[in-house]
């Protein structure tokens, strides 16, 4: 077992910078050799955070070829989404444990094409995707592995989260704009979903046992980004000018080989009050609703609701329940943390990693296969099987505290490794 | 203008029972002139209600041909849904106002036959949609007609209601089990949709300057209800052993005219422990969603939410502030009672209906729709346009106190007419 991961850190704008910051920084076990981004101010400011943190100067360079030649264990992608799939192959060519943000593909030869590499190199993948990681989300993982809420039939969730006045607008003048107004403009897809897909792809026991068989798409006319210009950059902005082809709500059905739904919803450009994921769970014994904080198994008088105290202290995951013993760390209530954590265990042991390579393209290849649905009209398209039959047989990622494929209970492996 | 509304009233069931007692029965300017059900001991108990009531003793039949030769002005259709159409028919071929509980074909046919009688007659029908005068939802459509959620995009709603132990298998060892089950037995579709479409399609203007283009339905696999007869009425009985062909939950995605999404969910088959229709409606300017109980209108620092109080005294629609004030009659929070004076107000005044033909045939055929869609992996079928154009041009139903398509404000009409 590696005591010490060295890692090439690649993408040091908002994302990368504060994952740099808050969680690999702050890991004794973890020694950032090398940052790579392509503007100079980024990496100096990267620089800077490792060295305030106490951690060596890592080397620098502008040269992704010339950060893959050095002497390191993973490579750790949180550039834009455009670079996702290109680096993550060369990471794996070059024989590195390869992590990436999360992202979607844009075409589905990017999948095929990535898998192919996965295959031939050997080298493990995963994608970063935090929200396998949120405590109601592991929590309501827990409850589905335990058999308690009976045979599950039908998930939902959504990104609902009103991005034009903090993520697509805010920095429009700028010199960096946010790279994702492009695909508002110019695509009309599911382009968001991992944040429900993954944790749901978990519950459902996707690659393993069980896959995604289908999907329809269906988009909404699209008015609110338009909207939204002229009200925040004003009527003469340029943007308040464009027609957007991101439709404003997608509606995305998956059918999965073992007969459940699976419902998605990207909703970003039209007003809304709260942020949710809308994670919705359902069972032949039970159910798990992230809009109404319930939890209900069959038999209960009533449900546990809005409740956290009363909901946690019975169906808390067992990683949770330790993590939040201890005080979380790491932003979006400490999930960040341990999504960084179950990547650095899967290099430091060895192991395939729990979110892997067949989860992170299959997640991937959504957005292509929406693209494609609600340009057809909301036709139904194949998801393609990118295992190759293998989900038929395949057992459960390694065992450990990271698992997402079933509950180990684990207290050897420390959260918060020491010095 | 009529001052009494004579009567026939067909189909004295549990609902047909329960309407007739709380609310036609109380109503003074109607007359329940005759009464015809298929089981003698129903006509006598609803009989003996409407003296009890202090109304006149009904004449009482078996046969629907002998309450149609009766002088009567309208006829209440309270059957099981296999009824509904066919009696629809005769009623409107007879020259009468018809109203018809709430139901779906079976057949798109069905729908054909039942516009052309209507086009052919004139005799104005009206599906007694209640939840179309539902508090919330009229006070949606209020927001949604004086335009304070800007322009419309998406509407989501679901028939969230679980029915083994309440409806399906509760007298299902009775002479009389409840005729829904069959429709479990044999169907997949979204066979319970207007009680989330019908308000839905207020507030789209649908049939009115609108339409549904096509619909995609998905069902997941059904192993609810076989779980349920296990549970509720035991391993040997012949409930338990059957195969369910209904989905327990269906996802469905409508497309309309003007661009708009319209996803609608029957979710009737898994324990859950709250009742809901999932009513919400997306615009470029607000949202009202009932699952959190919020009305967004954009601008405000925070949504007005599980606040009814407040959410009624600023956005309550006029008919229910007044209703309110009043004092509510009737069951379903007094939406039943509503949805009946709409119809008798109709027939009084002799105008159309607030739903009308068109928005009963319309929604009546997405049961048969949906099973289409299903039976074909979710492909996206076309739903027909009844109206045959007319959608493009047609005005506003009648404006008054119970118009759906516009916010009248009437206070000369009385909910609550004098004796």
């Amino acid at each position: 077992m590696k005591k010490i991961v060295k890692v090439g850190y690649v993408g040091l704008g908002r994302r990368g910078f504060s994952v740099l910051e808050k969680c690999f920084s702050q890991m004794p076990d973890v020694e950032i050799s090398v940052i790579c981004d392509q503007y100079a101010e980024r990496i100096e400011k990267a620089s800077d955070i490792l060295v305030k943190a106490g951690r060596p100067r890592p080397l620098a360079t502008e040269s992704y070829d010339e950060l893959l030649a050095c002497d390191i264990d993973a490579v750790i992608i949180m550039t834009g989404w455009h670079e996702h799939i290109p680096l993550a192959k060369k990471a794996m060519l070059a024989g590195k444990y390869t992590a990436v943000e999360v992202g979607c593909a844009f075409d589905l030869s990017e999948c095929f094409s990535l898998i192919d590499v996965y295959e031939q190199t050997g080298s493990p993948l995963m994608m970063l995707e935090n929200c396998c990681y949120g405590r109601n989300e592991m929590m309501a993982l827990n409850l589905v592995k335990k058999g308690l809420f009976g045979e599950i039939v039908h998930c939902d969730g959504g990104y609902h989260h009103y991005l034009p006045d903090c993520e697509l607008f805010k920095d429009i003048n700028c010199d960096h704009p946010h790279y994702r107004i492009n695909s508002y403009i110019s695509r009309n897809c599911e382009q968001y979903p991992t944040h429900e897909l993954g944790p749901i792809s978990k519950v459902l026991s996707l690659n393993r046992g069980n896959r995604m068989l289908t999907l329809s798409s269906h988009a909404s006319k699209s008015v609110g980004l338009r909207q939204a210009a002229k009200d925040i950059l004003g009527e003469d902005s340029p943007f308040a000018k464009l027609n957007y082809r991101q439709g404003d709500i997608v509606t995305t059905v998956i059918t999965c080989a073992n007969g459940e739904t699976i419902r998605l919803c990207l909703d970003t450009t039209l007003p809304r009050p709260y942020y949710s994921r809308d994670f919705t769970v359902r069972g032949t014994k039970g159910m798990y609703a992230e809009e109404r904080r319930t939890v209900f198994l069959e038999g209960m008088a009533e449900p546990v609701e809005n409740n956290e105290t009363e909901m946690y202290e019975k169906y808390d995951h067992p990683l949770h329940a330790e993590y939040s013993s201890l005080g979380t760390k790491g932003d979006h209530d400490g999930m960040d943390w341990l999504v960084c954590r179950a990547f650095i265990e899967s290099v430091k042991n060895g192991t395939n990693t729990p979110i892997d390579a067949y989860d992170t393209v299959s997640w991937m290849a959504i957005a292509p296969l929406s693209e494609m649905s609600i340009a057809r009209g909301g036709a139904p398209v194949d998801v393609p099987d990118f295992t190759k039959g293998k989900w038929l047989s395949r057992d459960p990622a390694p065992k450990g505290k990271y698992c997402l494929d079933e509950v180990c209970e684990d207290k050897d492996t420390p959260i918060f490794p020491a010095e």
